[in-house]
């Protein structure tokens, strides 16, 4: 009991951290707000977390697997790889057409912390990472020429994608799915 | 003279500003950190800006022609548009390249304020879109099918390829250049 009760407040941070770095971003979110939307005080803040950096970095690494997995189709669902690549293109277009979405939460954290050797930025970047490594599994898969490299267009597009929704401040009406198409075509064309 | 000596303080806050919120964020340049990089006091900075929201809007509107003029070919020059196009990818690797690289500063502002109706982010998007429109000229011109989607790709393609660079603090190693020419030959293949 006593562990678990010492593991409530680490966790109720992690999740305030997630959510307020998305919603509102790092800089924008202090310490008092962290603090007072996870009920635990600056105190016991600073206990489990040696400075806002490391919250940072630890919060994208516990909320960074579901963020990854609400974009991928179920391992266990019967799909070609061709389609299981355009269904992550889809759910992208599903999450730019709400209005709380905010773009990639590993790209917004890389670009908003302006260092890639920032410990959360070398989390972000093995998120990003992991999606490419399934972005080029499937390609393989799907018999593509240079699966490596159109793993790293696609993220291109998924990212590029993302970046036009929150610019514009509208959803994508089809347009990464049409360009994954494209660069997949592409990729099966001969040549 | 008294109208020039007027003027400076005013210029002074803009180029700070622009060049702190692109090196180091919006949110993370505080007010007192603009008016000592601009040598000015705040009592001047509140006189000529409203808000800091004010300055982030006008020293984006300031700064972005520039910021756009920097990545097209000069009008003058005897391109093919195919090759116009195809120069703002080799400018984008170019920046990519340099270690002071931090994005786009407009895709970063609207990222960042996480509210569309920002007076910054309605810049940021005026902006973008002016990149769009040139692709879409250019795409005209060289005859591609669908010239509006194909410059909406392309825009996805420049600012998902920024991303990459940022995420992985590296240069682009021809990436982005690739991308758009298979997009490019996508809008020109039969069908």
């Amino acid at each position: 009991m006593t562990s678990t009760a010492r593991a409530l407040p680490r966790e109720r941070l992690l999740r305030a951290a997630a959510e307020l770095f998305a919603r509102e971003g790092i800089a924008t979110t202090g310490v008092e707000k962290l603090c007072q939307t996870a009920g635990v005080s600056k105190r016991t803040m600073y206990q489990l977390f040696e400075t806002k950096d490391a919250l940072v970095a630890e919060s994208l690494a516990e909320y960074g697997p579901a963020t990854i997995a609400a974009h991928l189709p179920d391992d266990t669902s019967e799909m070609a790889p061709r389609e299981r690549i355009l269904r992550v293109f889809e759910r992208l277009e599903e999450f730019a057409d709400q209005p709380e979405f905010h773009g990639c939460p590993f790209v917004n954290t890389a670009t908003e912390l302006r260092d890639p050797g920032h410990p959360a930025s070398v989390v972000a970047r093995h998120h990003k990472q992991l999606l490419t490594d399934y972005f080029a599994r499937q390609a393989t898969l799907a018999g593509a020429r240079d699966p490596e490299t159109l793993a790293k267009q696609l993220t291109i597009v998924f990212d590029g994608s993302a970046a036009r929704s929150v610019i514009h401040g509208t959803g994508l009406d089809g347009l990464s799915l049409l360009t994954a198409t494209a660069l997949l075509d592409a990729h099966h064309a001969s040549g």
